[in-house]
């Protein structure tokens, strides 16, 4: 458990760098990440290469004993390389050129692009990739922000036409799998189909889902060329990239598979502000706060995206943020309160976005541990509080949570091409579903499709249109409690719908269950469902279920129609069901599990980290620990105010 | 009355198509409309034909007794033309030329495009126009959907100057015509005329509503040109196109008069959701049942698109569709009583859509008679119904109403060029004018201002920009009683303010009144008019009238002003009244008229066909039906569920 | 004290010319503009001049004892200049042309677009410039309108380059001046900067703020070639420009430095309903008489724009618009009291728009003194009425101010550039400012933060983020009472967070006072404010306070940080303050001020001219007039109706 922090050398007058090292040592800081938007000057010109500033910026954070994670500068691109080769550029839906003035303006199918960020990461990684202070790097920076994962260049276009080419091996096969005998739409040649933008109706959203594999698969690809050259040249050090929150246009777990490390930007404001994920009242409610779940959703999601489970928070919120539509300052203690909870789920280092407020340019309204004075802010004493806590805390290690929660990327992409509701968000309903869980004071693991559930008494399933036999298998294997959310089973991988209709392969586990209809509810329309003694309603989202013999109503709808159906280890709920109904079915399936699951006291969290109880308090009102009477507290005490944090020895 | 389906044997195994058609006669349907999306099945490339499947589609339905619509395939041009003729493609209000890829890409004046589409319908129609199972013919699919009427193309700017130099001459006449010596807009050649759109201030509306005229005239021209082809080669048989509902880009009645019989596609629930002519409240309380007056609306519009009065429901919503915000799932009983309203406005068939949800591309989430593993859904089961039913109710003819209602689609584009108040939406106007006439039990003929209104006892106008003499003379030869709506002869057919200002010509009926001016009144305001016992208020719009002596205020506004007006066997309404006032309005005139006019219950309308009174219920409460204790019922019985439809003889 | 009209002889017969003018001059009218939009009618074909109707026309007013103000043609260029050089038209921010066919469509920074403009104005100062019936001259119309300051033009990206050049010197300077060390935005040449437009993320704001100071100069270029060329050819013939409503997007008083006159368009109604600087609540209450305050604080704005003082309104709002979303009718008397509130605030002229509606093109629905078919409109009686009490009422010389307010257009590009709060709106700060003044009776000047506050008792600054040490010295100088708001102080001239932190240069009135966080609060979030006997609350906004020793805090948040901060003469609101906080504290700082300041009625305003104290009423309720028992009233009496005036001599 240690703390770093995110640092421009560039950005600031030489004469500081020295006392901003000794100053961030005293701090508590152990890690620095630099460089990695310092293109332009580590390359003024093309091939021209400029070290010495960036040596005596290395050799000053390494002289004052901290250690240094190098950037790679790709994020942004100089104003040389844009000039001399246009088709860098990514283009956007309306068909314009994204022009050079900010950043992440490139276009990952561009070839030359390929090549000049080969050669900026070969020669930083030549350098670089034996100094000793040097510990980890980052490829690039938060790939796809800004909507960039997508480009509708002609580059693009050309290298999806060889993708399908590649993926369907002929033109018949493509036309098979996306229907296009539907509405004439049959293509002759792979150089017949173009990209799925600006149609007068919608696209084919087979058509739609191929072209956001495709993305990704070109974020994958860009990425694991900078992993391959830093392996090449930086041996022995670990490679991260640092994604962001509920971010879900590439696929992370594949990216996963050539990093070592996971780290994400966690902005708990920002995210809560600039996200449509939570509610109009709970961004009210916790606009100093933050959500209690969206934050530690990202930490469970993020501790399974690299194998061996390591993870980083790379950015970490320390004060207000300027990129949401308001931003709003945090409660104080809550800095301190992020990064223990951060700690609490297994995180090895959360890292402070920035060392100090730049007086400049886009960002120069967002926050830093230091003020454009270089005063230090309340970000920065809670910093170094947690520093001063982190002597006290044993490191214990983290182990995986009895329960599971399931996400899929191309799922959503599924969804986002076919909505048929205009507010079914996926996003929106994983925090429900998760919010549900760590309302009954569970550990949750956040896990992709193709995990290995053994070892979980519960897996949860928000959604999962496409599910393969493969997962089911391992789900039974689990011998796991299984709760599956509306249009799981639902799809084909190639946009079709489910054999036999949904939930298709999940029938092995609902004999007979057929979904015949579908419904989208517009705002205002809740449908009742009685569900034991909780009275719950459904909003959004129906499937209408064909209930055959043998499997078990636990509620209903009004209508008589099934609204969560039971068969043996599993269930599954029809509907977008409300908080208080979700609560009922997970602390049922809970039961079941022989998973201890109490509601929790309003804004509480609790979180286990080995053999060490977490607590962290987003409510208002002071809350009563669910600890015992004499539980050795490591942190904090019996009693939780607004942002406190607490931590004791489980038995 | 008969019953039909659309059917897509290019989407299916061929294994299917006997079996498909056994259950289709079986279920006692007798018409099958096929093949309008089906160019690159029947031409797979340029010139070369492809006719045996379709040879054997036709003869497989034959073969099981049932008739056969077809289609001509022009709405999704394939592929190779397109790659071929890239002038065939629309470009939209951003100047994008629309890619390939869905369906209506083509531009209505590309030259090419018509002659492409000449050759496959003339193809089309050589080969089947005499096959005896083809009873009719059906004209491309649903014009102008997808906002495709307009294309901005150079094309059409070629064809629309050409199409001004053909309606004004000369341009001094145009210059005159639009008023261009206002902001110095005069041209100097009818080349020097662009296209309205993306001008920094808002167009000229002469210039905008010439526009729309030219689109429409360029939607009649495409459909003329596939019309004389099919009369050529399949001479006998009917044809006809599938409009849509509230649809106002092209001249419905002109279209009419080159066509034998209209056809519209009826979704209540997709209409109800999708469209923005109901209010929120209603879009909740008919969720599931649909609007009671929007469908029935169509069915007396339609009925009145072609001279001689016949008219079909092409496609009937037969489950949940896929393409509003939300999509929700009909009122088990919905199908069948949706089916009952049309015939009982005199539709001669009811065809769903479609025969089988089909589980791939676009579409796969649109509801079919059949689920997609090919078992009958709740729709299918109520269409049986209602074939079982057809054989005991007997086949009235349909005689005219004794109430009109008038609509002008040139009059749209007026007040759309001009709207002056934004929310002042012609087709909310007309369906809330239609809908106070039917909650008063009276049935509507919805027709254009050209009509013949001999006959009609009431005549309601919500409103009317351009009035002609001859309408007004029409009118009085009528003997009806009048009620005309806000901003009725404001304009000249050339978009100015009518001659000795509003209502111009309408003064015959008016003697002396003068809109002196006009508001548009924001969300928020609503202005009282007492109206006899009537507390009523008029929202979004009022004409400010200058009363003559002579002349009757029935209602006032608060400030004095006249809110109606009565003269003679006229009333002139000088706001946008709300339900309870035009309820007001409306019984008096039908008094007037005498005409029995008596409110119905909540969600019960009534509509007569021959001397059988129809009646169905959108409520949900059971209602009991206005009939006679000794009714002779052919259909249901005296008390009304929700959904539930009833029938009996008129004496 | 004069009434004047806008005309429009081209667009009505000749014969109308003689009795229109003889009319105007019966209502007592004495000034007419004319010729504004009549390019294509002066200069049909290039080089091509027509004067005889011109001549008529201004004869025929001439005649009738009108004076005639002139407006140079140039906001309509004619076809044939767009066709001949289509590099006459501005570009949109989508990149696409802006077509001919409404107006406004020139981009500013076309050359030839100056060529030909300089030659139609040269043409016509030339032939009128001495013509002893044109008493003044306007240049173009509404700079500006529509959205057209900006132009992304090759043109305008070639001249921002060498405006840059000009203002930085080398690129070295601009990238220190922009901070082009974030993000790799380094520049080589001035060459490489492009336009800040459709970037992935947002542009550098320091590069937002030069294009916005760019984009001001090139209007001040234009309007000034203008100028010069009138000034040689019409000498001693006052030359204005017609400005707009709280319109932001240029320098107004630079541009007044060129002018004789300063005028400006009102339009109370359509700028109620069309802009949003009023909240929900006013639009509704002030539906039919506008906002109290609007129409006022462009008076008192334009009143400062031109150096002597003088000014006008050139666009009386005379009966409903057109323009705005939704168009209602002026309560009876607003016509009336719209003009004497302009002579109350100094007007010279009130010249309503405009003489008669015109039944064609797009401004139809915009009414004017006279309806259409030329009978006088409840305007025209109105204007008339204004004309026989102008005989009785003396006119006074408008005096300065006691109060002024402070404005920066600079200042909103550098808050627009950088919201960090969505609705941080500069102009809704400004109007909620000087509304909080006018409630308390107090008469206010708006003023540049260049002017000289020698005089002044209390000087208000809603907000001005780049504050310069000779303003602050000026202020001090004044001696005046000093209320600043959020955000003052803090930024430099280059758009980077002020030295030291906000207020940065303020801090010589507040010795050590830093802003060390900001924080925008999303609607829903209100902050109680403390304030005295007053509650009070920030919403929007807040700079969070470090309160040094030495200051007062005479209001606190409730988590302890000072709201207001007292020092010497000093006040600064750290926030958004609420109407009831804002009136509290312009209540302290008047009274500190020794002004009498008492809250008026609800809806009551009051302004003095020289000895008259003038009242007007906007609410609903009749109200008792602060006035003496024994005031001698030149106009109306001590109590006042809805829309009522009065004026009374003070002693």
């Amino acid at each position: 458990m240690k703390l770093g922090v995110c640092y421009y050398p560039e950005q600031w007058d030489e004469s500081l760098w020295a006392s901003d090292a000794r100053r961030m040592a005293e701090l508590g800081l152990s890690t620095v990440r630099i460089a990695e938007f310092a293109w332009a000057l580590i390359e003024p010109a093309p091939g021209r290469f400029e070290w010495d500033w960036l040596d005596r910026a290395i050799n000053t954070l390494a002289e004052a004993g901290l250690e240094v994670v190098l950037g790679t500068p790709t994020a942004a691109p100089p104003h040389w390389l844009v000039e001399q080769h246009p088709d860098v550029l990514a283009v956007d839906a309306h068909g314009r050129t994204k022009p050079f003035g900010s950043r992440r303006h490139y276009c990952f199918s561009s070839e030359t692009f390929h090549t000049a960020s080969a050669r900026v990461v070969t020669a930083m990684a030549e350098r670089y990739g034996s100094h000793p202070a040097v510990i980890a790097w980052q490829t690039d920076n938060e790939y796809g922000c800004h909507d960039t994962t997508v480009s509708y260049s002609q580059g693009a276009l050309k290298r999806f036409r060889a993708w399908l080419a590649e993926r369907y091996g002929s033109i018949e096969a493509l036309n098979q799998a996306w229907g296009n005998v539907f509405w004439s739409m049959t293509y002759a040649r792979f150089e017949d189909v173009g990209l799925p933008v600006a149609m007068p109706a919608p696209p084919n959203p087979s058509q739609l889902l191929a072209f956001q594999r495709f993305a990704s698969d070109e974020v994958l690809r860009y990425n694991r060329m900078q992993v391959e050259i830093l392996r090449r040249h930086a041996p022995g050090r670990p490679v991260l990239h640092n994604f962001m929150g509920f971010f879900g246009s590439f696929e992370h777990h594949k990216m996963g598979r050539d990093l070592d490390i996971a780290s994400w930007d966690s902005y708990p404001l920002g995210h809560l502000d600039g996200m449509n994920v939570a509610s109009e009242a709970e961004k009210l409610a916790h606009r100093r706060t933050g959500h209690p779940d969206i934050a530690a959703f990202n930490h469970d999601l993020y501790r399974g995206v690299v194998a061996s489970g390591r993870w980083w928070v790379m950015e970490q919120q320390a004060g207000p943020v300027n990129w949401a539509p308001w931003n709003a300052l945090p409660l104080p203690g809550m800095v301190r309160a992020w990064t223990w909870e951060a700690f609490a789920h297994g995180a090895e280092l959360v890292s402070y976005f920035r060392w100090r407020q730049v007086p400049y340019a886009q960002e120069q309204l967002h926050s830093g541990l230091n003020t454009p004075d270089n005063l230090l802010a309340t970000g920065g004493e809670e910093a170094a509080q947690v520093a001063r806590e982190l002597a006290t805390v044993p490191v214990e290690t983290s182990r995986p949570a009895r329960v599971a929660l399931v996400v899929d990327y191309a799922g959503k992409w599924a969804l986002d091409a076919l909505p048929n509701s205009a507010d079914f968000d996926v996003h929106t309903l994983q925090l429900r579903w998760y919010s549900a869980l760590r309302r009954l004071g569970l550990d949750v693991d956040v896990l992709p499709a193709s995990a290995d559930f053994s070892g979980y008494q519960l897996v949860a399933v928000p959604t999962l249109p496409v599910v393969s036999p493969d997962f089911v298998d391992r789900l039974q294997r689990s011998g796991a409690q299984l709760v599956f959310g509306p249009r799981s089973g639902s799809r084909t991988a190639e946009m079709h719908i489910a054999e036999g209709l949904p939930p298709g392969p999940l029938r092995a586990l609902f004999p007979g269950l057929r979904v015949t209809a579908v419904e989208g509810l517009r705002p205002g329309i809740a449908l009742p469902v009685s569900l034991g003694d909780t009275s719950a309603q459904v909003t959004r989202w129906r499937d209408v279920l064909d209930l055959p013999a043998g499997l078990t109503a636990e509620g209903s709808y009004s209508d008589g129609h099934a609204a969560v159906v039971q068969h043996g280890l599993a269930r599954y709920i029809s509907g977008w069901l409300c908080d208080a109904g979700l609560g009922a079915v997970m602390a049922r399936a809970a039961s079941a599990a022989g998973l201890p699951a109490q509601p929790l006291p309003e804004g509480l969290r609790l979180r286990r980290r080995g053999r060490l109880q977490f607590a962290v308090h987003y409510g208002e009102q002071a809350v009563q620990l669910p600890a015992p009477a004499d539980a050795r507290f490591v942190l904090g005490g019996p009693v939780l105010e607004a942002g406190g944090v607490a931590a004791w020895w489980l038995d």
